[in-house]
């Protein structure tokens, strides 16, 4: 009854999202029984802390419809949250909730007529977001040997904004590479922000899973035009939740204000009972303490494992500090995969689904050339309370503990290197 | 640092949104001391199902992000209960699940290029939406003798459509007037609808709130071209849960996947724990039959008493069938309250709420003119647990049950005959 024209085009150029696409993929293939190395979607391998949980069963009757901007009490200890472990300025007012930071990104954009600045690669939501909005996208170009990371003259060498606003979307440690910025170099990026009037979504969402504990947030270099996007998505492994959070300088207070009045016409609170749980999760607690501590030890552990393993076959990678990601080249054997009709991260992402059961995310979803031949790898698929009872109680070698604890990753590394050495194995 | 003019200006033209406004007013004034009887703000008096609470806590670990269009489960037990509950042919696939229904109806109009008729009056949502997104919005008068309800012939008297879609909403029983429709008038319109190629976008969150029961569902009249919306926050008592559900024709196949493209790059999924909770609440349960024929009940006698109250006062209303609004005429009161320097609607529920205390909210912001002097008057204020648990032991007359049971309602009946009788009690 509806002709594909009365669609909306802006949204009709789009397909779903490549991360949920992939997972709902892997997810089919895995009911039909193919053993699914689930490498593809970020979702955070560690379960909720208990106390959260708890805390969440607790509320569970709470029904009424919640203040748009979020929960008082949540605001506050969001506010309390960073005031101790950034040293922010920060009070309830400068924050917003949302159901999860990817409807406020959409929300900020609808907000405002900015320009978005995207590093590339960058995470596979920001793009479509401006797409479906009609905002204008420039991406700055990094590199691996560079770690994935924008350096201030390329914000000196933008041209001149004209009337609109300017967002630097800036997302570290990184989804996809694992990247993150050093307090010197973040310095470096605020005073040209700063001087070229530039607004700098900073989402630190990853923030906490720095495996050194030193993440270094955006805001405390430039106070007066960072938005500082984050969520229970990553740390607190409640990514199904959808509960996300923004906190804004009080020089944006009318962004703030006109997303506020977005929420109320479309998602108008955030659930509940959820928030509530959200308030013991932003608390200072040992309990919280200790869960991070070990997920960080854990992340490294394979981190260290994974960059070590991979790079043995040949293939390269920068070394990531954060995070749960490899951003993985396979340029080494472009010439073997043309041979096999591979020559896009597209085709090569499809064949080792199809191929070896891995399933990982193409570099072309995240803004870079397809040829490029880059693949995101999410080393999520394993147990994750186990490995953070194992990290508890002892210590491990990287080989040793992926070996025990996280066995699929440790299958996905061999699958990768038989389906690298398809002759060398046929010849043995 | 962000100019007015960098704002959006489709945003920009809208404050928030009037019902959370008063909300949020009201609760600022019940922190100052004063006392205000809250019937501004549609929300449930009804506690969430102990059942469906006890789903919540028992699901609270679940972590994982769920399905674009929504779990398969949960989607599954969404066109089970409109088949038991309407007999409508619909299945899984038929579903899609968001963080409210308010979210879905966004999503709706930012997926398809349509025009929006709506009936004036109509819920205070679905025209800012309209605007937000520049689409453009029809109204179609309905008044309060004719039981504020459209008939055929106004759809047969639009102009042609042009290129563009075309979306009815039609929203019964009905916020902000408590009216509905029998079958021969949804039959009627269907066939009207049918014929001019109107998608009805059927919004019958209040369904099971119908006094009688027996409420009748557009999809069962107009299968082909009826997309119904609904969700847990009305029957369940669990507005502040967040969770709405759509279910499409397979002819708008087209437009269901379009929102699932939007859904991916906007809230994701719905809150995990709150979707495997609302399993259990969409599931036929006796606990839950039993809910739902007390919480009608109690509504039914609210009403009743109100109704007749507030006319033995001079004001006027339709009879509301379902739902827990009146929307009562001042318009008697034209001379005396012009003569107080009242004249419109808002300027009615201002010198409302500051001089008795009595919250709620005008009829301007359900698109009619102010100088109709017309306000929505929520019923919701009293302790819907108990209320509960009376009619499920007794038999009980209207004003003896609100006397006793709902004591605030009460109290606001006799603020307003205070308020609009100032001089006769002067005199007394």
């Amino acid at each position: 009854m509806i002709h594909e024209s009365q669609l909306n085009p802006k949204v009709q150029a789009l397909g779903p999202s490549a991360t949920l696409q992939i997972n709902e993929l892997s997810q089919q293939l895995l009911k039909e029984g193919r053993d699914i190395i689930r490498l593809g979607l970020g979702q955070s391998p560690f379960p909720v802390p208990d106390i959260v949980v708890k805390s969440l069963q607790k509320h569970a009757h709470e029904k009424d419809y919640l203040p748009v901007r979020g929960l008082l009490a949540l605001r506050q200890a969001v506010a309390d949250y960073y005031q101790r472990r950034d040293g922010l300025d920060v009070d309830a007012e400068s924050v917003l909730i949302g159901p999860g930071s990817k409807e406020l990104l959409f929300n900020i954009q609808m907000a405002c007529q900015a320009e978005l600045i995207l590093p590339a690669p960058s995470w596979v939501s920001y793009a479509p977001q401006a797409v479906m909005l009609g905002r204008k996208v420039r991406y700055l170009p990094t590199d691996m040997d560079n770690g994935w990371r924008i350096f201030p003259g390329q914000l000196d060498q933008l041209p001149p904004p004209g009337d609109q606003a300017r967002f630097l979307l800036l997302n570290y440690p990184s989804n996809p590479t694992g990247a993150s910025y050093e307090p010197e170099h973040l310095q470096a990026l605020a005073e040209v922000a700063r001087r070229q009037k530039i607004i700098i979504i900073a989402d630190e969402i990853y923030g906490e899973t720095r495996f050194s504990g030193e993440h270094h947030s955006m805001a405390s270099f430039y106070p007066e035009g960072t938005i500082l996007s984050g969520g229970l998505s990553k740390w607190c492994g409640a990514g199904g939740w959808r509960l996300g959070t923004m906190v804004f300088p009080q020089e944006l207070r009318n962004l703030q204000d006109a997303m506020a009045v977005i929420a109320s016409e479309t998602f108008t609170s955030t659930s509940a009972p959820i928030q509530y749980a959200a308030c013991t999760a932003f608390s200072e607690n040992p309990e919280i303490t200790r869960y991070l501590e070990h997920s960080r030890q854990v992340l490294a552990l394979i981190a260290g494992y994974m960059v070590k393993s991979l790079r043995s076959l040949g293939l390269r990678m920068a070394n990531p500090v954060g995070g749960f990601y490899l951003f993985v080249s396979f340029a080494a054997f472009r010439e073997q995969l043309k041979g096999r009709g591979i020559a896009s991260a597209t085709e090569l992402c499809n064949a080792l689904l199809s191929e070896t059961g891995v399933a990982m995310l193409p570099g072309s979803d995240f803004g870079l050339m397809a040829d490029q031949l880059l693949v995101r790898m999410a080393f999520v698929d394993f147990d994750g309370a186990r490995a953070l009872d194992a990290v508890a109680e002892g210590q491990y070698q990287p080989e040793d503990f992926v070996r025990q604890y996280c066995p699929r990753l440790f299958a996905a590394c061999q699958r990768l290197e038989q389906w690298l050495e398809p002759s060398d194995k046929d010849n043995k």
